[in-house]
């Protein structure tokens, strides 16, 4: 339940895992505007108020779905947390583009992002990537690389937020 | 998105929501026991970290599913939950059963609950009402009518987590 590697310390992620992850993100990466978006509606579907923590979504009267910015917003994250995956294993560690560990701590500490908002996004995930993919390519072990890879991010997001505290 | 009837008073709740609400809970009734782990179980899937706040769990090595004191524990909020939307029009207001909206106050205040997780239970309650009634009967008006008597009961709760406070 909890995320394992909270320690920050080694990564644990088979190749078996990785084949999974790699597999699975080759399909969906040429959609993954799509796809960030419908991650990011999946975890307003079940926190609503989730959405108050994003700027451009306390100052918007445009449907969530047609927001330029959410979708924008959307597909950088979602593109950064499967990448971090899809490079666990070879980098021996979480790795995030287009920003740093240093700046997702501080940024997710100053919104006061805790536990269940973490849970909620990782279900969303992998409600989002079971969605994505051909139903006979899902499978307890696919849930399971995905879910493991995304605590791995996580706990390297939570040590940055412990430094920023 | 938050939840109506914040304030307490009036409650707004129409007879085609109520019918709704009696039509499909004729359903889910005798298989209360049922759907009530299953509402717990969703719970935990998208927030496995709420599973700590009930005693009889983190000191429990038997699985989430197996657990006698986790499926009475289900069983009566469900049916407590349900039988409040049921009859929140006629009694016009939320009415609970076996326990009193002061008690549930302090409980949720104790224990810390707050947006996420009742928002997290609010969708597993939705999820579970969708899955258990004939897909034919499950419709937006369906899900806001649950969804409107669900929040009316977390606005009453509310209001006694402010008094305990």
């Amino acid at each position: 339940m909890a995320s394992s590697g909270e320690s920050g310390g080694t990564v644990s992620f088979s190749e078996e895992q990785e084949t999974l992850v790699l597999k699975s993100w080759a399909i969906m990466k040429k959609d993954s505007a799509n796809l960030g978006l419908r991650f990011f509606l999946k975890i307003f579907e079940v926190a609503p108020s989730a959405s108050q923590m994003f700027s451009f979504l306390r100052n918007s009267d445009v449907p969530l779905e047609k927001n330029p910015k959410l979708k924008t917003h959307a597909m950088s994250v979602f593109v950064m947390t499967c990448e971090a995956a899809a490079q666990l294993r070879k980098a021996g560690k979480v790795t995030v583009r287009d920003t740093t560990l240093k700046k997702l701590g501080a940024t997710h500490f100053k919104y006061g992002v805790g536990d269940a908002h973490f849970e909620v996004t990782r279900f969303a995930l992998l409600e989002t990537i079971k969605e994505a993919i051909p139903a006979d390519m899902w499978s307890l072990a696919m849930k399971s690389a995905w879910g493991e890879a995304y605590n791995q991010l996580v706990a390297a997001i939570r040590l940055e937020m412990k430094l920023a505290a």
